[in-house]
């Protein structure tokens, strides 16, 4: 209900074409829908064009497939699925077209995006490991449509991989930096370059990584400005965030 | 030693001005120089205008002095000093002209900064105590040029507080969300915005808070898209990575 | 041993039926069992026409089977079971009749119970994988003769959606929050309600929600007043105290 | 704003008397207060003659004199003030009628309330160390409205103590069970009573204790029905909800 | 009311000196004084001549000296004061005769106790810094009848001072192992002798020690047989059980 | 090299039988089976008839079978092998004869051992599920000669299951309190009883316990004497310990 | 590109046979290999016929192959496998000459190498359970080139087992200390020898042990000098540190 | 016991001298003085020319000169007092020559020492806030006879500080890499030399560092190899250690 409906439902009770009470009864009903409303609009205007996510962990692939069919129902053209588990994609990939890539587990319905925010967002990782996160924040990124570069087994044990990249580094406007066991690679990233770093934590690493922890509270400590920090894991959350600082830079 | 420098150099073996071994022993002396000054250059762009920052915790009020008269010897006319107790304050005003906010704990030397980027930056917290973090965030973020709206005291657990500010809210370019205790204020934000939203958590609280703890575990696994963390506390970076971001979406 | 066995036991000494030493030994060999009467028949009292319940987790089908034909023999005729598992719910229903839910886990004997209390219990959820302790919630307050309104997927990060169901949630006598992640939701409700709000943080998240602990913490800290918490996941023990509340306010 | 106004407000729009703009307006400004008008009717309902609560802790004596004058400026004439240090209540009774309590340390300004509730809550402790969150618990049930029973020093470690006053326990409509160290307490009454027990670990022990995580554990996994847990010393809350729970029992 | 009490009343009952009303009513205020009354019996067999303990952190010298002046009304003699802070033990000292040890922080109203066992309590320390926690424990067996050697500073680190001291060790009946920093001693005294080891770790170090967990865990890890743990700095505990166990081994 | 041996390399030092070299090469080899043999020797005293045991966790049925017949060799009859898993039994137990229990997953070769020791120990749980860990227990202190009582599902929730096996409680030398959860147990008995309380948290549990966390930090802060405390699931350290404290108590 | 390149490089400047644009190119695209050059050079002197290593685990059979067969084009001819599942070390070892070791996990290709150190390094563990830590440090250090002597099953609950092995402790240039549990280990060795103690926490343990927590804190709290830690279960990291400080006391 | 006294005693059994039993107990008392005695001579082979290390933390200025005065009585001229307070050095100062440097917090009773070993001891910190902890490493370095260079505030937030420095760096035989925070130097060290690389993690941080915690974990998990790991804050060890491995590489 926004305000044209309110001044509409007002107008009518001065009129006299509904009572006192069941105008009440109206603003009691649906007060909140204003909100909602506000804020799909918003959204409406800023994934113009890009696919809708679902999060496919912990559900199974016909509830997948349910909520792919209601949005394809809705005229949803493009779904990404993240968290997809082989096996649930390739019982999806029976009833309806789907490309699947087994590393960053993502499922997408439709056609690849085009590239709608003119800076680059360079996507690090510490080790080999990483990857598969760090390919969850890439394709995501670049799904809602982004320019991703990939700068993989850049770990801060051999910094001359890192630095011998140092063109590519300097070309982002946000850098993703995934790394497990101690996590160092967010604080020297941080202090090479001076566009945000959102930095993701892995859980890979054995002992006294306590599954992620290691790495989630060297970056929350990091000592470089500019570095913020997403679960462990959460290759979709850096992959989204970095694509909407990326869209503040402007649209193509 | 940039690339003038080098060229320079080349020139010089070149021509026969310095031999083959001169020059090995200049390239081998300083080649990271050019890492930093290409660093700096960036810096310069960035910051035109916008004053230095001083961490001030655990520094005597002599050791700031001394780092504050050598950036004015070197040119800086606009300098913020953070975590700066009300003694050192004091004691550092004897000397030089220095704006002082108790809340913050900021000190400024030389003039407040104009506005540079043209987006908005939203700070928020969950209650009264957590200003004094709000405010390091916010007058670090006004420091580097950008335009402020606080919306204090806003917490969860009166939802409506928050709602009645819809309007301010959703103006921002880049929300900075600032609460201790459960620290949910940062998952509702981020639900209600669909711009970036930077969580701090703080030490507000007792009990199974664990000084900020219970806060910045609740914001790290915030089920809402757009959401990143920084350090228990950690006014200053929030400021700074909220510029950062808002400076992405074009400068004045 | 009541006070009406005390009672007999008394007269029986001062008619001589019984000598001293006997009654002594009587009153030495049972004298907890009068503590005991005292609290079954409360139990009695509350629990008129109410299953027994059995905790199925850790015990064999073969344990549970016993256990409900020795109640059986009792004469209880409605048996709860819950965190039964569906190999052993099928096991258990070849040999008695059973009803069985897969997604709470929970099993029943015999009958649904007849609404006992006057109020309704609300139970809501952040996500949807929180229904199945959601559910284990639900169907013990159910069984234990409440009216129940579920309100499932309302986490805050969309808070419009908690919003539009205010009417449902405002109708609560008790209100179970059921959250992983951030476990936000309940803070959020304490604030929206009047009523007592029993917090059931659940292990749904992943790397930095160690297993429920963030949403534990979370819930514990809520800046709202009226707010208690639960053990992690334990959907059974919200449901029989928000029963408990539900009943002060009066049965039918 | 409440219903009744928002019916005075539409029937001056049907009488003309202000013009369909201005009652915008009016519901523009404040649409929220009516979320709270239904939350704050509510508590009228409940509070009727107690006091409001303010969380002394982290206030300068001058801000909470300065929320005392705004509450009695809108008409409240009892208030309650938690968590308020002796040298801030020394501070505050120079400028108003305030009566303290060092113990729990509860300062009062107007008239104690009168009992609105018709059961009775029994707040219990293990140690006399308890006492402070025990004091605070029950002197704020009693400024709600509710009579208390204490029962104090009667930790499991000497359970005859506890058993010696099964009487007091079992008259409870709602059990407080304060307790530090283990926390047994909790556990403990939960099996003898059949009422809601809150349980409120506490920050007294030392070593293995970590200020009062180890109750605080121990509480959360009480093998007894119907207990559930408030943040470590917060003996506000639970009186809160405590009173919460026992007006459900119907007002005198 | 023990078991005398309650054949008199029987035979009251019998004899028709009382109603049978009076006796239920008499049976139902004090059932459980019985079995305070077994345990106080049990006690007395074992304190014979020895002290009772009140432990002194947290209560102010007045409440000590009520406590003390209590005891002595109901004709205690010995009376030990734990955890008495050197302030607290001078003012005490102004109204009744005191002797107190400022290392262990023990006061002792009374004389000495004679010893009552016959096997002997060695007491180890890792260190200097330890003594303190181990003389809590010493002087409490000593003053609960028991001989103890001391043998302090014979940390693992240098095991020879341990194996120097091989004789005294072997002669005790018990062992108690009081160490911070690594809590090794335990391990190793365990592997040692053949009687029991009670571990207590101290809080005791810094940095990863985090105040006497890692010597907590060391102990409860310990991989020798015969070794169990107390909490963190309880020599108190550590004395007392160690004086139960000797005392199963006959008195004098 | 026990005295024995010593005495006889001296004498044939004095005799001349071999050379002040050889006998110093001799002691040097193995000065410290000197030390080994103390232990060993007092260990035959104590151990006189019961079995040698075997920690059968992480060791092939083949490694333990080897260790088997190495004991058997040197002439131990009576084994006892702990934590055995079902499969590694049943394939011993097709090479030697072994008497299996698949509760406390101990194995036995040779014959039970007679009591030696002339007091009881009593070994009691919370719940039916710590029964492993407490057979793990019991069954340790059976083999080492001494006297069980059982006192299962006796948890604190239900405080009568306990007090109406006081007469029980009260006979025991030493009492062995195993539970997960809460672990109030043992401080409860801990309060009842006279005797060392050896507690042993089990991992039984979800959620908050965290694989028996509470339950350990529980007892370590039990506020009842004499308790003290072994590893998590120990039920082998605390029959062990136990046997010991029952053995100081006089052999039969 | 090293020192030879750059001089090269330069004479061709010098030489006019490139120009100046050209020579900064190649400078700019490579400069940071100079520094891996710098390294790698050390890496030559320091390695000269020993392997490298590969991390085995993580990484499919076929990807080891792929660095295995790179490597060997590179002319390596011996190559270090660790953390290597016996089913990859038999998928591969179809394709190349293996030797697997299948308790260290190590797989090597090419021949041992020959001992390059005059020092020895001792490897000692705690329990039999240690062994496989232990062995993927020794056979690390044997491959490294250095002598190895291995001391197992010498934990501190038998100290007499590690004493009578003085000669071979007192032996070594460095010392490994492998232990879980307790991890006492360290500690007691680091006190008998006057070289440095590299301690490896295990996860060997239950319950308390928190999957080496224990052990791992223990040893960082070791009270003894020259010992310094290694991440739980790092046999790897504790071999190659051993044989870089082994190296130091000169090669053969 | 040396061999010379077991010979001596031993030809004296030969000789009759002393009987059997008189050289039983001789042995049987002091075994192990042997064994201390071997260390202590390895000792001083070590030490010649440098001095004793006191811990002077939780001493008082008494009982440091006690210690000292001791140790100069046994002919001990040059003795190091680390963690020394000022108000404690000030007070030795009034009766011993002493040279205190407040920011390593160390006291030095006598010369300094003379360069013994080789090689050189590179101490870096992240930060300045780090170098108290540095330097009590570097200076007992030092006072053990190494020569040690600093390299301070090279803190991978602005990695060109530390490339810059390659030189010094590479020059090391020994690395000590103190770092709060993050501690990401460690790994980064790690990564560029190629000997021993001590990490010392500092309590310097807030928030999340949980006072060195999340720089102990970031070192235990560094991804480069040859690093090791001493307590958080624990420069002395790191000191003492590094000179160990400084002297294996040869003494002047």
């Amino acid at each position: 209900m926004d305000q044209k409906d309110i001044r509409k439902l007002l107008e009518q009770v001065k009129n006299g074409d509904i009572s006192v009470d069941e105008a009440i009864e109206k603003l009691k009903i649906s007060p909140f829908e204003d909100l909602g409303y506000a804020k799909v609009d918003h959204h409406r205007g800023l994934r113009q064009g890009t696919p809708e996510v679902i999060f496919g962990a912990g559900k199974t692939p016909g509830q997948i497939l349910g909520i792919v069919n209601a949005m394809r129902g809705k005229g949803e053209k493009n779904i990404l699925i993240t968290r997809l588990a082989p096996e649930a994609a390739e019982e999806i990939a029976r009833s309806i077209e789907l490309s699947y890539d087994p590393v960053s587990r993502i499922g997408l319905v439709g056609r690849k995006s085009e590239i709608t925010a003119t800076g680059t967002i360079v996507v690090a990782t510490g080790g080999t490991s990483d990857i598969p996160v760090a390919e969850e924040a890439a394709q995501v990124a670049e799904a809602l449509g982004n320019r991703v570069e990939r700068l993989y087994d850049v770990g801060v044990a051999g910094i001359h991989r890192l630095l011998s990249k140092l063109d590519v580094l300097m070309s982002a406007r946000v850098v993703i930096a995934v790394a497990g066991m101690e996590g160092a690679l967010a604080s020297v990233m941080g202090g090479l370059v001076d566009c945000p770093v959102i930095a993701v934590p892995t859980s890979i690493g054995y002992g006294a990584s306590f599954n992620g922890l290691a790495a989630l509270l060297s970056m929350l400590n990091s000592c470089a400005s500019g570095v913020s920090v997403v679960n462990i894991d959460n290759g979709f959350g850096a992959g989204y965030l970095a694509s909407m600082i990326n869209h503040i830079g402007g649209t193509i």
